[in-house]
């Protein structure tokens, strides 16, 4: 059953905000679908930072109405062989480089890939460094209006879906996580969805991030002392290393990537 | 007499644009509201940056047609007991921590503040760290609705106003004033009102900031010398020290609450 | 005849993002044409950054539908006597001070200026410092909705089109460019268009930036080995010197201005 659009477009790139660059795709959009109106997400992913931007499209996606299309453009292999993906996934639609950058949606339930034939659907004139506007702006437009997934391309099995981002036991009371994004206030957000370890609700547990070992859940972000780390299940809902008022990254120097370790006890 | 509403929504906070935070919440702005239409003040309020957050929203919302929904999320408190505002205040409305940040239009004439019952009127899950998300957008999207301020909770009086931002008369010529803002072409926004001091177009005086004495009031930027701070009314209506095609702040070493001082002679 | 609106206003201002100056003027053309759309293109432009600015309007108004508003506001001479100017061109409207920063359009074949007569149509208090809220943006929300370009003063011929933007042949063989931007990758865009050098196609050539002699057009970034400058052309249809997940300018100590060098061989 075709998915109902919200006449929504969000928009989540690596390319900044000084350069004329997400200006062009919404002048893009608006020319193909005048009544569609855009979000942006962020434009501020690290340079071609695959993991940073899986994260970001994770957390906001499901917050937005049913129907909705997410464009992603973290795309450092631009004008290559590398596919461009179309992906229909809890009711939303995705659009984006077949990079990895897509990895959430295509986990979910029922999700389904088609590879975007661009000589059909696209500008006449794709250049080869700005799929963005060229090939991923057009398509996303199209779909904001209304036309259906199908007319963009067939279906594919073999979309790539990263498998790493998840937290791996390693032994019996021990796994290993990672910081999966740093926001701007210097907190540092986990993999460890909070729900997934009931225990450390009920249980002694030890939540290791460089020389900080956190073994009790603050309520929040307040509680802490000024300067201290502390541990909170943040909006994400996994365990995150804050410091009040202050900045979790700097203090314990860690950043996206560094290893976390929690122990049940 | 309830305010007609204009479909507008004006976000103001400290998130910065790098995280997911301000598209989430405008994922749920347009899920409860989708014809209303958001505007971005800032989100680069220092982070916990009180003070700053008051200038920006003073200078702002007058500029926005009647009943516009202006939200600030700039909420060091967030997860404690720290309540939340409705306030209707000069045909507008905003909503936001009670921690001062609303203070400009508390003080305006008839102003009426109301405190979120949060329990009724939001998300079901509030999360500990994230009432941007949680209870202050679902809160202003309602009201751009339509809904009633009163739908949200009762009237209170002890709504916090700070009144330290108002210059002191320290003499009978002498009045201590501070700089309010800083922006980001580095002028320094004072909170002397130009027209509180109307001497100072008839009359000698002095405006002390750091090292320099400013005794001339000037009509535009480009009046002075390349790299000397000259006084203008800026677009506040306030005095504000400025260098023609330089950063005051930086020649002159001052920053926000930095201290300036009149003398009308 | 007159231009048939698209309802759309673009922005592209010096004003940066952390003040409140870009939502005021989101304000006041939403109190005078509530049905407009604004979109940003950037507020990032250097401060009082003419040639970066006329670049990212070239880049960008192209994308738009026809019967868009572009509003411009580099204005290092606000409050002075400089004029402000609409002007048509290409089937879209252009409002901004009469500082070059409109070369582009004003290039544009049939391209007809006018200067604004302040007194009659904008805010009926002017200030000397904020011309994009109290001059260009009233007059920007009356052009997206609707009003005649005429109403808004008389045509003039001598609106400031700077002519140096382009390449000089500095022999049979040899052309002198220049870097028009550098954008937030680092990419060296020139003013070297490379449809007006088909040659670099079939013969040999020589690209002279800073140490680098770059002889082979490359299909895309990724081309490049990691850390070595390459030459493609780039999303503007200019040449473009890049570095495969690296940053040009740092690598090339090239900025904005910068001399490089086209030898046809």
């Amino acid at each position: 059953m075709p998915i109902k659009r919200s006449g929504l477009v969000t928009l989540l790139t690596d390319f900044g905000t000084r350069d004329h660059f997400v200006g062009v795709m919404k002048g893009v959009i608006a020319g193909i679908a005048p009544r569609a109106r855009v979000v942006d997400i962020s434009h501020e992913a690290p340079p071609y930072g695959l993991r940073a931007a899986r994260f970001l499209l994770g957390q906001s996606w499901p917050w937005f109405p049913k129907g909705t299309v997410h464009l992603v453009v973290v795309d450092p292999g631009v004008g290559t062989e590398r596919r461009g993906l179309v992906v229909e996934a809890g009711g939303h639609l995705f659009v984006g480089p077949d990079n990895g950058v897509l990895s959430e949606p295509l986990r979910q339930k029922g999700a389904r890939a088609r590879v975007i034939s661009e000589a059909k659907f696209s500008m006449k004139n794709i250049s080869h460094t700005f799929h963005g506007r060229d090939v991923f702006a057009p398509v996303s437009a199209r779909l904001a209006a209304g036309e259906a997934a199908a007319k963009f391309g067939p279906l594919v099995k073999d979309a790539l879906a990263v498998t790493g981002d998840k937290p791996i036991r390693t032994g019996k009371r021990y796994w290993q996580g990672e910081v999966a994004y740093v926001d701007r206030f210097g907190n540092l957000i986990t993999n460890l969805p909070a729900e997934e370890f009931p225990e450390i609700r009920t249980r002694g547990f030890a939540l290791r991030a460089g020389f900080a070992a956190l073994t009790e859940l603050m309520p929040n972000y307040a509680a802490g002392f000024p300067g201290e780390p502390v541990l909170v299940v943040g909006s994400s809902g996994c365990l995150e290393v804050a410091v009040n008022q202050g900045d979790a990254a700097k203090l314990l120097g860690l950043g996206l990537g560094s290893p976390v370790e929690l122990e049940i006890r």
